[in-house]
């Protein structure tokens, strides 16, 4: 799939060169690994590694929001680790092109004094599109290391930086190898072990095996307890979707992650191969196709790709759409056309409709909702329930213990997944012999240091705590903010306005009562009466006669005891916020 | 397991025969089915038979709700099909009683003027329990058909009502048979094809296909997309957990849903078996096993079952916990005991915590959380990725394609799942030579009839829009609050009060703003000051020298005018709602 040969091989650029080798004389110093994000949860994969005073980072990624983060867009990882020490950053490598890994260097390239990044082309590509749609002209800041090939060498201030094919699923995925003389790091990214991959002889990684040591495998986790005995190949994969796609009757709709470029990459070629038509949709998933085809990886055009607008002229069997929104989205592309909302893609009872992604934690349930839409609409449903139409770009046990096997580390550090994973990596590497004292569990802020051989982890943490990303602010939603959202979410708010006469201390008029989420006010009618007597009686009690009750005295009150009588009537515990306003 | 000897058989009371037996001259009436739940999502599972002025309805379920319900406790079937023809039902039959089949009997029955309920004993014990949670003293009201034995036989109306064994996860599950002389309703409730169950021989169903034509076999298919050739038998799950439990060198801690009566109390039984002690935590776990333990099926006493505060008196690998919070609510136990918040039991490094449950979809990130924390805590954490210790109380494909084969159905209609999956079943079915014809994937509200072996579904439909339960408030909550909810849950919201003298038209004083969940106020001084300033500014524009503007016309202004200005500034969309006070 990858069309490697097309990659031109250029020089070295001279600016690579920045460093000298190591010194040979006095105490060496120590190699530090500090992960600011991927080792607790899925996401935000950013590592720094320090040595004499250089530092090269490893990704920059962002960290989907759990559920009790409601309208938080993303997470990106905290950098406070690395105040004071922007200028000594050598680089920062992108081992690939998703999100988890490239989607925060908007934000994070700018705050750290633009260093320059190493990647290969459609990672660089992917990480130029998100800071032009981030902010226009941005990316011209960029100071791009190209990565021509995998044998590329280069030194980055005291580090010797060297790289390995691997498999996953986007072009260009790049295995990192991070040498110094205390260590040689070797980080695949993301990666899985194909057995039958479409492109040529299965990856092995025996070679790794001879870098100098001790060698230290970062190596992301995400299957370690997928122990099913046979994976997807993406042969398989192929197979079933080309047999899908030539026996349709209908349309074809295939929803799969924008990410997924290797995939709709062989999908356009197949399609061009037995000539249907592929309307592509979903802003994601036509930018990436336009940066892949811009950088040659894609060789099929408009002979084959149409717009969406366009799939009327042609019969329905010969055409697919390739879409975002498998993942049941409210407003992609896919969610559109079930709910009959799209412009040009009208679903009929004989097309085919494919998922050929997997289900990310978290999302069941809407993509249950999905495809029960989809099941009243089309006799013809294919998921990785039904048929293999997915293969995953991660690994599972076995392929755990194979690498462990072939690259034979010295140091074994499970990372890029949840913590449990991690842990049960750390058993599977166990399982085949190797020792305890030899891997580390860490946390993200944990620090590790290697030095004549040994590793240590240190006391103290880097500071990794979420930095949300919510519309244009960074860092500046906290705990409050977001409890204040679940507390609404749940039981909605009721605010009262009561306006008390300051010389009387009496309320003036009817208070006034907002609510939203707590019941329907219009059917609520007797509790909003009752509770405006309430107000007043607590208000003129609290100022009685004679007593001057402060603002907030009568606040508090009225929270306590409107709060305890809302209960009372409905169970139910919306915010109440007073307001008393003196006249 | 099930202890059916210790059930004295009684005599069937006089009032089950209420009927009398079919007409034969005449035109037949038809029979009716109209399923109210239980065939779009999982839950709410509830059908009505009707056949000649008589009425029999099977369950009476809860669902849970979906993530974009926010604070909703649960969901209930609408009954309004019912409205005017409550004296017409014979009779209410509980299948088995987990929730989603008798969790809205507390709230249904007092509204279908307490029907007779037919059910085994511990079907009748939990809702009889669950009645009294939510009224004390009601379960009084309640007139209770007891089945006895597989092997009654009643009338109820013009049903003749009998009944079959059925394999589930909780002990009293029953499948039941409605007899009509159009028809004959088979159905298991829900169930599974144990292959290999502890109390005996698997169970067949071959006996079902000689009852009278035609057969109408309705069936949960929530397994329908299972395709995984072994599932995981009874048998082996025990044999690893009595594994476990007896090679523990520490506590075990057993996380499992309250409602899998027949696991616990089949741990119990090893536990007294081996010497060791069981502590039962979390309200629900106590009460079921309360329950089962009154009605004879559990015969440990307090030889093995402890106190959770008398866990401390023994060895560690003396106790076994056995609690709920498994699928990772927040209060409930295993998340307490996690966090450190529960009052006697501490998590040590060499206990061993089993997750002996599934994951209910939507609860995936939850689970992943508190299997992450539990991760640290302990080094012995077993889930079903890791060791078969769970086993699915619901079929799998190649059940439901062995129970088609067994019982012969001249009509077919899948119930209790997703649409996707009874749509999946209706594809096995066709798979094993099923005619198309005879199968009916309804949706909720249909209503088939059934008339001279043919079958039709009517063109209208019962309602049955959801009902929520939130706190004490039955299906007052409408989709106006809830999408309230959703706004607030996602940007939070900003309350604007400003007084307007009414005789200037100006503004008096500086205008209040209350915001929660929008951005930390705190931090926001400036954007509240310029807030401020356009507030002024807009009121006094719109009321203008000599223009008298409606408070209507201002707090329209004021909300889109500030929300605009919000959104510019921070690309958030809090629910912006002015309130203007004139004096």
């Amino acid at each position: 799939m990858e069309p490697q040969k097309n990659i031109l091989s250029r020089p070295v650029a001279k600016r690579l060169v920045r460093g000298v080798t190591p010194r040979l004389r006095g105490a060496a110093p120590r190699l530090r690994i500090v992960p600011l994000g991927g080792m607790e949860e899925v996401g935000r994969n950013m590592a720094v590694f320090e040595y004499d005073k250089d530092i090269v980072i490893l990704d920059m990624g962002i960290q989907f929001p759990e559920e009790d983060m409601p309208g938080i867009d993303y997470i990106i990882p905290s950098i406070s680790y690395l105040k004071g020490k922007e200028k000594n950053i050598r680089a920062v490598i992108f081992s690939h092109g998703h999100l988890d890994h490239i989607g925060a260097a908007p934000l994070l390239l700018p705050r750290l004094g633009y260093p320059p990044v190493v990647g290969r082309d459609l990672t660089i590509a992917m990480i130029k599109k998100r800071m032009e749609d981030f902010e226009r002209d941005s990316s011209k800041r960029l100071d791009v290391i190209k990565i021509n090939s995998v044998n590329d060498r280069f030194n980055l201030g005291k580090f010797r930086i060297g790289f390995f094919n691997v498999e996953h699923s986007i072009v260009d995925a790049v295995g990192v190898i991070i040498s110094t003389p205390q260590g040689t790091v070797i980080h695949p990214g993301d990666w899985t072990m194909e057995r039958d991959p479409v492109d040529g002889k299965p990856l092995t990684y025996h070679h790794l095996a001879k870098l100098p040591g001790p060698k230290i495998l970062m190596l992301e986790s995400l299957g370690a307890t997928n122990t099913s005995p046979e994976m997807v190949s993406e042969k398989e994969m192929y197979n079933n979707l080309e047999k899908l796609i030539s026996a349709a009757q209908g349309k074809v709709i295939i929803g799969t992650f924008a990410s997924q470029i290797k995939r709709v990459c062989h999908l356009l070629e197949y399609a061009k191969k037995i000539g249907k038509k592929v309307a592509l949709d979903g802003y994601s998933m036509k930018m990436n196709v336009e940066i892949a085809r811009e950088l040659g990886y894609i060789k099929v055009g408009k002979e084959t790709i149409i717009p969406a607008s366009g799939i009327g002229k042609y019969p329905d069997n010969k055409v697919i759409v390739i879409c975002t929104g498998a993942q049941g989205e409210g407003n992609a592309v896919l969610s559109r056309i079930v709910s009959g909302d799209h412009k040009f893609i009208k679903i009929r009872k004989n097309d085919t409709i494919i998922f050929s992604s997997s289900v990310i934690p978290g999302n069941e349930r809407t993509i249950q909702r999905l495809k029960d839409n989809l099941y009243r609409k089309c006799d013809n449903v294919v998921h990785n329930d039904i048929m293999d139409v997915h293969a995953s770009g991660h690994c599972n046990a076995e392929s755990i213990k194979e690498i462990l096997r072939q690259i034979k580390p010295d140091f074994f550090l499970p990372v890029y997944a949840n913590h449990y994973f991690l842990k049960e990596a750390a058993k599977l590497a166990i399982q085949i012999g190797f020792s305890k004292e030899r891997i580390f569990v860490l946390d993200n802020g944990s620090i590790i240091e290697f030095h004549d051989k040994t590793a240590r982890v240190l006391n103290k943490k880097a500071d990794t705590g979420y930095v949300f990303v919510d519309g244009l602010g960074i860092g500046d939603i906290g705990e409050v903010v977001l409890r204040d959202r679940q507390a609404l979410s749940k039981d909605g708010m009721f605010v009262i306005i009561v306006i008390v006469d300051r010389t009387s201390g009496k309320v003036k008029g009817s208070p006034d009562i907002i609510s939203r989420g707590f019941v329907y006010l219009r059917e609520s009618k007797e509790l909003l009466k009752e509770v405006r007597r309430r107000v007043v009686s607590i208000v003129d009690r609290a100022a009685g006669p004679g007593v001057e009750a402060s603002p907030e005295y009568i606040k508090e009150e009225l929270r306590n005891q409107i709060g305890e009588f809302l209960f009372l009537k409905t169970e139910r515990r919306p915010m109440v916020l007073p307001v008393v306003i003196e006249v």
